[in-house]
Order: structure tokens, then C-alpha cells, then sequence
């Protein structure tokens, strides 16, 4: 079995540069998985996307190295072994804000002994191999995202569940519950020293630190953090940010401010 | 941000006439949203209609001046969330049986401080506008469901949730829960007693009741009794209808009792 | 193999009642097909169908004993066969003008030795029977569309041209073609001369003759002058019709022209 | 209403042989359908199918006699109904660990006063008749699908839910739980005794019992044990041995092991 | 009957920013709906979309005042009048070499008795109104492309065919056909001779001039010398290439050249 | 740019086992890419599939090194293109009767000056390779179907066109249109006869042979006649075979006989 390139890259201190999948489509999804991204999640959560439209897209992606990710919409059982079953090598849920969430979030996405999984890896036994059972365990990559107050209250009891292997930091979200405003970057300032306790608290634990942004400035910056998993720029994003640009250029006008959008 | 046209309407004491979309098509969507409807309701409960089939129905709708309508299939977050991200102007829970369902209802599709839901309004924010982040918890209409013995008993515990905007009842549910016949119209006396039992409470409390019907006659009736969100046919039972007619004028034999389907 | 129940309603001496489908779904073709109608026609030419969706429609028409048609965009050979594969007991052809256009349809839906069409029926060897092959030059119905002034010059080159089964009439193409108003039903003295003549030779030649029409009384009254294969109502205005009723009874005001869609 | 032939069948002490849909797609659902299975199960809980997916799949097993049956994904109240509501004549509900789970289940596909079911069966009263609100609580079967260690403790708390129609055993999630190797066929010693005793406490609360096979002789085998349900190969399993088989013929050389797949 | 807004825009002296779709998929095609564009050309030739997947695409548009254009795959008859059919308020049709394509390409978009296009405007009537069956021979617009050394020579006798509105030019086609480069932008000297050409004599017969651009550097001299259809920048082209400016900003590298894809 | 491995397979005097895809969907696609076939042919022709559900398919294929192969429904310019332009290395063209059926075959498959494809290779640029322009011409395999007593009679016509690489034999309609039974294999003398001299003629026009199989036993007898491309089994065949043995073993009956579908 293929290693999970994820954990490759952060064994050797890396840090992955992720895209961003809303646009419930394969051909797109193929377009970027071409682009160099170290991976591409489907965000089933926000993104307009569910099962059925992930499935060719986690397809698309496969055509290339890029790792497939997958955030789900809520932490629930069918939908993440769905998932797995698809071939996703990493999860990202949103709104883990206990330790029971955390241990949820494991079980579900462990067979047993280590959790409850249930069997029947369809697509990911033909994608990764004949060893995904023995080894699926250790090559899915669980992403808890902390992004509430609550969750930042409970952040040690989260993050020393064992076998969950990183947070996922959803700035935006974590804003609104602290009272700030809801952007990726340039947070207030509340905001910015939640994240930077996230970070260090997963350092403290063992755990990989990842997080969304809205421009590879503040991605760079972030890096140089410590986090190691960049989310920077969706598919919709993209291509709106561009679209703005050429007709802007056109008019011969200052374009919008691009990266209005979700 | 263009206000929501429910809320318009109702300010100034009108009646909704609600359409209802069973059938996962854009096309039938926007045929229907064509025909003068103040609002229309995909049924993603009992409508044969998931997550993707509802996104180009949405934007059907969009094509017209109609206000689209979601009922999801339960009281879950991950559908509700998604359901808002993708523009939805309103959501019917069903089966709001207890105050802890309504106050979910209310926390999962308003943000902070208000409630939790989760930011990422990749839709709404391209077709409500820019300011949808700060207007949406006033924008967004929720309609509980109170179709159960069980909401029945704990209907002013339910009704008086904060940020409950409307009750929205099934005759066939309540009736079926009370002992009677499963019906839209014309149903049995303890289900009509309960029927305005519930909308006086709701007039109580301040919130808009909306109800299901099967016929224009019914739902006359019921906007005579103060109703103020009244839905009359679906897609389906409308094309099924008329084929009924027509093919009954076609042999010259009467026609079936329309409307039988659900 | 289940002999074609078009042939049998004809042979003796019926005619069918034809419904419409312009919706691209299954479900809609379904419920539609349970309401009675002797066939149900998807209409790949003016619809808003194209293959890929018209088959879980020939599925949906399948599960009763309604007779699926379909009508094909335009005389080409590789849609009319993939077609007949997909399980049509029966295709309409637009704008047969002259008798080559006609020499073509036979030729491109009959096996060899009377035509051309390549071997291949891959769904219609699953639902019609393990004797397909054998049959169904003689199973499969072809309607040649006459419904321009260049057809009816034409007509009896036309329909003397050998394993044509009926031929179907547009009235509005028809009417138009005429320089006459492009309506279903009430059409101009000139169309309906035409129209008259049309069936006249169809009998003359041992044909069948279909007509489109807008109202169950019209299709009743073409049914009176020999007409044997009527459509009256496709599932998109059956739908709008109702739903413009239903507003209108709800609205207390006159209901809008009710058919006034294509 | 046509009785469930799975009732029939077993009522007359007969034993279902059950295909097994894990491909998304209706032709090859009907493909399936005409190859002579008593039923056909829709998985979606470990096949790559959704409920919009699944819709036309049902559609295309209704072309025939096979039983539709449906693996929901999760015991989860919406997605059970909706199954149901698209003419589901069975359900198969994963992981029912506890007398409380069994009980939701039960409750939750069946219209009061037995359980609470939201009644709005669309599809259901299209393809199963009128009377399908009066019957269906008798006409649906549920089955339990016993496979985990905590199950094999709860059996008799959960097989004597009244209303529990039939128990499904995994037998590679239940090998997994009981910590053996996950396998259909050929389980280990431990796993082994537990299908014994799952089947013989079925046996003893009048409950059908049916379990997942790997290949026709491990079926025939816990047939003449006296399960009564025996699935036996998916569609994507025998196409993917067929074609193993045929390439290794092609290249002269042993075929791979057949039906190594999920 | 709301106007064409090309044609007001181009009556003005104005000329249209038009982008380019080519991702099947409508809320890729909604989002670029929403970025300023005065058109979109929907790509069934070299995009990845076919029919089906256009409804939607031509929904989402539709949702704003951006003008809906198709280009089709070629020219055939039953293409061309189903997206007329479908709402498209110009087409675009690839490869228009002789005097007898032009016609055909006017004949089959317009009703008689200008032309033979079919009638059944199904979706067109829905959103463009009642009247268009008598307004639109003179609301659609028709641009020939031409884009090959044959088409060069018979420009005049193409562009004299009566209803034609517009060319529109394929830089890389016409440049390949002449034995240059393939490119959209900086062509070599002969085929910028040729599109020179084109536009002159497109002005000399009263014809508004269209051309695809690879940047709007170029496009805005295509402007200054007269062209009033400026296409630049697709969907996929503009995700691709902000993704790769993305990635090479994060890696710290120069980007890879942007726009190397079609 | 990678070569295509067909070409090579054949230069170094192997032959290419081809499995064949009727199912239109992406997971069953995606399946058999997984089991070993060189190369797999997606059936646009006699499969249920057209252009948009094979765009997920092709993704799928790509997934692995297996080469994908595209039957087209006709010989038409359109459909051609944009099967390359989705990244089809190989094209089947049905029914190439005559030189100039052939000359078009070539001339619409190759870019100028070699022919007029028109350019915009836009999945075929991403998964090619960007030098695809420049190469496609070499790279794209263009097989002629010779199949007809007309393609008979002019087999050294088509067979000496220029640029034309291969040819394929469909027994059925070949024995169909040579009075003998439709079959694939065990064809009556006079196919036989056909299908060898069609094979003599390929050989000495330096072209590879290819021809469909209904089972192992005759491709293998095939390939040592001289075929190279050998298709046997398809994805809905293998499926349904392996169902019918499947349920004949749990019946304790005679199996149906294997392979009677198309
Ligand atoms: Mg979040
Ligand atoms: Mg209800
Ligand atoms: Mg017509
Ligand atoms: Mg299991
Ligand atoms: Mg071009
Ligand atoms: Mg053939």
C-alpha cells in the first residue's frame, strides 16, 4: 500500500499546501488536482457537494499524486465511513468541540480493535490496495477542527484523544464565536491568539496544525508559524478572483476586492 | 440585501399561496416558479429531492421573483447548514416535538451569538449579497413543524423559543399521531380542534402559522382562519391530476379522484 | 417477446391516448406513467431531454404497461438507434420532407436485410424479450413527422415508402410552414386542410395517422375523423396548467390562459 | 396492494437469494434485475451509492419482480423514511447494537400508533397501491444487522422488539469486532459460533434470519443451516471477477483470486 | 418581450465582455454569472459539456442580466434549434466555410418563413415571453465562425447570407488552417492578416466582429481595431491559472506560464 | 507526452486485450480499469451512454495505466472531436463503408494540415501533456469499423486511406448484413470468410486488425489469426454472466447460458 503522502511530507517537516473543492464537478476538480497542490479537500460542509458529486471527484484527483481529502458536513457516523470507503486518505470535521466529539471522530474512523468502523472499503480497497484493511488505521489522517469557543475551552481533553492526528482551524468560524468578524485572515486580535494557543497546544500534543486562508500571504505567514497543512484559494474562489480581474482589466477599472466570496 | 419577501408580505398581514417541488429537476422547478407562487418548497423530506437535485432547483427559483423554500429531511445540523449555505430563504423542520427541538432548530441556523451555526454561506452570499453574513439571522425564516400528540402537548414550550419565526403543520402527521385518518383536507374533528388549537397559540406567541393543504377550497378556509403560509398541490400531484382529467376526458368516463397521491 | 401494444390497440381499430415528456426526469415519467395513458412519448426534439436522461425515463415508463415512444431530435441515424437499444417501442421523427428522408428512417431502423441498423440492443434485449433480434423490425413503430409544405408536396411519395408504420402531424410546425399561426389545436382553414389531407392519404395508404393537440377536446374531435394515435398534454403544462389554476383559485381572480406553454 | 414476495416466500418456509448494488446506476440495476434474484439490496451504506442515486435504481427493479431492498447508511431517522417513502419493500438498518436501537428502528418506519413514521409515501403509493398507508407497517420488513460484539450481548434484548421482522448478520464486521479476520466466508471459529447463536436466537423469536456470502457454497451451506435471506455476490464483485477471469484466460496465466473485492 | 441585450449593447457601439464556459456544472457557471461578464458563452464544441448538462448552466445564468450564449458542438440542426429551444439568446457555430453553411446555420435558427427551424420554444417561452414566437427570428443572434482557409476565401459570400449577425473568430483555428501556430492571442502575421481581414469585411457588411482572446491585453486591442465580442478567459482557464499562482506563490517559485490550457 | 501504449503494445507485435463499457457510470468504469485489460473501450454507440456520463468514465480509466478507447454513435464531425478533445486515445468509428466514410474518419481526428479537427484539447492538453498539440496527430489511434457488405466491397479503398491506423470488426452486424446470424462468435462461414479477408487485406495495408469477442476461447483463436485489438466481455455482460452462475448455484439448477445479452 501506497504511504499516505500527507504523512510523508509532515514526517519530513514539511508543510502541505492544500486546495480547496466547492464546485461539485469532476472536470474541475480535475483541472486542479493538475495545478501542483499537495492536496485537494471536497468540502461537503460548505461547498456545494455532497456523496454522490464527491465520488468522480475524488476520482478526478486520483488521475494525479494530489492526496484527497474530504471535510464532511457534521460529525456523523454514515457520512465519514462513507467517506473512507470512497477513498479519502484524510477526513477534516467540523465542529469538534469535546473530547467526546474527538473520540467520535476516532472511532468512527478506525476499525477495531481501535474504534468501530464499519467494514466494506469498496473504492478505497481498489485504490490503495489490498492491505487497506490492515493498514487504513494508520494511512487515514483525522482532522478535528477547533473553531468554537467551546472548543477552545476543551482544547487539551480534544487533542489528547488518541489517534486523532491534527486540528484543523477554521478562522472564520472561531471569529464569530469569539465575537470577532468571520474572515480567513487578518483576524482581530482575540481571534489571532486563539489560533496561536491552537497551534501550540497541538505542538504540545503531537499533533499537526492546519488552517484556512484566504491569500497565500497570510498562508506563508502561518507557515512560518509552524502550521503544516496550508488550505489557500477554492476552485470558486479561483475563478472568480480571475473573472473579476479580466473584466475589471476590460473596463478598464479598478477591479472588486477579490476573494469576496466564501 | 433585498429583505426576504415572506417577511414583506407578511408584515403587511398578506397570505403566502406556497407551491411544493417533489420532482429533482431544474426544469419542473423553474416551470412552477414561472406560475405566480409567492414562495415554493422543496421537499427534501418526503419529495423524492436530496442535497444536489435541491442546487439547480434553487437556482431556478432564482430565475423568478418566488421565494425558495427548503424542508429538510430531519432536525440534523449538517443538512440545515447546508441547506442556508446554498440560499435558501427558509427551512420547515419537521417533527419539532419538544423545546430543545425548536431551540436547536433556531441555534443551528443562526450564527453567533445567537446560535451556532457554522460560517460558509458560499451561495447565499452570491445571491442575497455581500452583507448576508451580518443580515442572515433576521433574513432567514424558520418554520417548526408541529405535527405530533407529543408538540401538541408542548406546543407554547416550543413556540415560545426565541427566533422561531412560523409553525408550520401536517395534517396527514398530526391527524395520523391523534388516532385519525392521514389526510391534507377535510380531516377528522380532533385534528381540526388541534389544527386551531395550534395556530391560536401561534397568534399567542406571535409567530406565523402556515399549514399543508390539498385544494385551493381548503386552503381559502384556512387563510380565513389566519394562516398566513398556505401551501396548495405539488408538481407532482398537479401534472398527475391533470393527466387524470385528461385522460379521463380522452375515454369519456370520469375521471379518477385527483389529488390522491401524497 | 410481448407483442407491441400500439400494433394491438390499432389492429383493433383504437386509437391511443399519447402523453408527453418534456421533463428530464424519472420520477416525473413515472408518475405520469401510472396515470392511465395507452403510451407516454419522451420528446428529445423540443423537450428539454437528451439520451442520457431519457433512460431511467424508459425504466420509470417500464414499470407499467404504458408503451414508451420516444421522439428523436432530428433524422440522424446514430440517436435513432441508440434509441431503439435504449428499449423505444416506438420513434417519431421530425420533418420527414421528402422520400428519401422516409427511405432513411426504415432503412435506419430496421436490421438487414430491409435497412441498416447496426445490431446492438442492449437494454431492448433485456425488457422486450431474447427474441428481439428476430422481431423487431416488425415491433418497433416509426411515425415519419409530416409538418411542413414541403411534406405535404411530398406526402404520398412519402407514405408509399415500405415499412413505414403512421405518420404524425405538428400542427403548429405545420401551420407555420403554411404561413398560418403556430397553434395545437383550432388551427388556420389552410393547416387544417392539410391536416385533413394528411390523414386522407395516410388511410389511403394503410397508415396510421398521429396528431399533437393542445385539449382533450380537439384530440377527441381528430379522434371522430380517424386520427388513432392523439397526444394531448405533456406533464410540463399539465403542471403549469394546474399550478396556474390553483394560484388563481387562491388569488380569487381568473386563472391565466391555462396551455398556454409548448 | 401485492403482498412482499420476501414475506411469501418465507411464509412458505422458502429462502431469498439476494443480489447486491453497490454500482450508482440504474442499467445496471435492471441488468441485475433480469437475471432471476428473489431480491435486489441497494447498499448505501458501503456501496458508492446515495439516496438521489438510488431512486432510478429502484425505478429499474420495479421493471420486474425482484423485492427492492435498501442498506440505509446509518440508524438514522431521515434517510430511513426516505427510503421507505421511494418504495423501499425492505430496509436493512447497520450496527443495531442495543434493545433501544432495535426500538428506533422499528419506530421509526412504522406509522403510529405502532411507531412514527412521518407519513408522505410518494413513491411508495405510486408503485405499491391506495391502500399502501393502511398496509405498510405490515408490508415493509426490517432487518437488524447484527455484527457486533455489543449486539452478540444484546441479541435477545434486541431480536424481541416487537415489530422486528428479520436480523442481518455482516459476518466481516462481526469477525472484526469479535477480533477476527474481516471475512464473508470461511470466519473464524469465534466468529463462526456467534452466527450460530445469532441465527439460533432468531430462530427462537420467530425472526428470519440472513447473512452476507462471499460465494454460493458458503451460502448453500447457512442456507441448510437455516438462514432464509442469503445475499450472494454485488454487481461490481461479479464484474470484476468475470473480468478477471477473462484477462487472465487472455493471458494465459491464473486468474487472480476471485471476489477479493468488498 | 425583454431585448437582447447584445443587440442594445452592440447598437450602442458597445462592445460585449464575454467569458467562456467549459465546465459542466451550474454553480460554476452561476458564480462567473455574478462577476460582471455582459455574456457567457456556454461551449458544447470544445468545452466538456454536452445538452444535459447546458439546462442548468442556462438556469444559472438566467439568475442575472448576464445575455446567455451557446456555442454548439457543429452544425446540425438538432443542436442548434434544441439550445435556441433551451433559452440561448445567440449561438455560436464552429466552422462556417461556405456560402450554403451560413445559410443552413440561419435557416435552422430561424422560423419560417424566414427559415425551418421547428417549433416548440419550450424553456425560451418560459423565460423570455409570450411573444417570442413572433419576435424571436430577430432576438436571437447568430455568429459564424470563421476560423479556417476555406471560410477565408468565401468570406464575402458567407457573410452576405441575410440573418447573419455576426462572425466570431477562433484565433487558433483559423491559424492552424493557415499553416501557423495555434494560439489565441499574438498570432503569427498571416493569420493576423486574416482576422484584419475579417473584420473588415465583417464591418463592410454590417456585421458586428467577435474573437476569442487569451488575455485582455490582447482582447482590448482587438477592441481598439473594432471587434465588438471580446471572449476572454474561460472558467477552467481562469481556476487553473489563479491555482497556479497560488501554488508558486506558496512554494516561493515563479509560476508557471498561466493560460497554457484551452 | 506519454505514447500511447496501444501503439507500443502493437510495434513490439503484441496484441491488446480490450474490455468493453456499456454501464454508464464512473465507480463500474473505474472497476474495471483495476482488473488488468491494456485498454477499455467506452460503447457510445450500443452502450447506454453518451457524451457527459463518459466524461467520469474516461477520468476513471485514468486512474490507472490502462488505455481509454471511445466507440463513437456515428461517423459525425462533432461527436468525434470532442471525444478527443475529453482525452480519448483511440476512436472506434461504426459503419465506415466507403473511402470517403474513411477519409472523413481520418480528416475530422487530425489537426491541419493533416486533416480538420478543430483545435481544443482541453481535458486532452491536461492529461496528455502540453505538447499535445504538436503529437496528437500520431498519438490518437483511429480505428475504422468494417462491418457492412458495402465496407466489404470497398476494403481496399478504406483500407489504403491515409492515416487510418486500424480496423474493427463487428461479427454481428457484419453476419446481419451478410445474411447470416447476428453473432459475436462461432459466425457462419460466410462471416468467417469476411472477417479473414478483411484481416488479410488489414495485414497488407500495414494495418492492425482488431474485432470483438464474445468469449477468451475465440479472441485467443482470433489472436493467433492475427488480430491485435482484441475486445471480449463487457462490463454489463461479465456482470449478468457471473449473476446468472450465482443464482443457478443457489438454485441448484442449470446455469442460463452465459453471454446472451449484448
Ligand atoms: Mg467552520
Ligand atoms: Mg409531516
Ligand atoms: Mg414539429
Ligand atoms: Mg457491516
Ligand atoms: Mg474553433
Ligand atoms: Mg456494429
Amino acid at each position: 500500500m501506497t504511504p499516505n503522502r500527507l504523512r510523508t511530507l509532515w514526517q519530513s517537516g514539511g508543510a502541505a499546501v492544500n486546495g480547496w473543492l466547492a464546485i461539485p464537478n469532476s472536470f474541475s476538480a480535475e483541472t486542479m488536482a493538475h495545478q501542483g497542490w499537495d492536496s485537494l479537500t471536497i468540502d461537503l460542509q460548505h461547498g456545494v457537494v455532497d456523496y454522490q458529486a464527491m465520488l468522480p471527484m475524488l476520482q478526478a484527483i486520483q488521475t494525479t499524486e494530489t492526496v484527497p481529502v474530504v471535510r464532511v458536513p457534521w460529525l456523523e457516523p454514515g457520512i465519514l465511513m462513507k467517506t473512507l470507503d470512497a477513498g479519502a486518505a484524510a477526513v477534516i470535521c467540523p465542529m469538534v468541540n469535546t473530547r467526546e466529539d474527538a473520540q467520535k471522530l476516532v472511532a468512527w474512523t478506525s476499525y477495531a480493535p481501535r474504534g468501530t468502523r464499519s467494514f466494506g472499503p469498496i473504492r478505497a480497497l481498489l485504490v490503495h490496495g489490498a492491505d487497506y484493511p490492515e493498514e487504513a488505521n494508520d494511512f487515514v489522517v483525522r482532522f478535528a477542527m477547533i473553531e468554537t469557543a467551546q472548543a477552545l475551552d476543551n482544547v487539551d481533553a480534544i487533542l489528547s484523544v488518541e489517534g486523532l492526528d491534527a486540528v484543523y482551524i477554521g478562522p472564520s468560524d472561531l471569529s464569530l464565536s469569539l465575537g470577532c468578524r468571520p474572515v480567513f485572515d487578518d483576524v482581530d486580535p482575540t481571534a489571532q491568539q486563539a489560533i496561536e494557543h491552537i497551534l501550540a497546544r497541538a505542538k504540545a500534543h503531537g499533533l499537526v496544525a492546519g488552517i484556512h486562508n484566504g491569500s497565500p500571504r497570510v498562508a506563508l505567514e502561518r507557515q512560518a508559524l509552524g502550521f503544516q497543512f496550508l488550505t489557500v484559494g477554492s476552485d470558486a474562489r479561483l475563478m472568480a478572483a480571475g473573472a473579476q480581474q479580466t473584466v475589471a482589466a476590460m473596463r478598464a477599472q479598478a477591479p472588486a476586492q477579490p476573494g469576496s466570496g466564501y
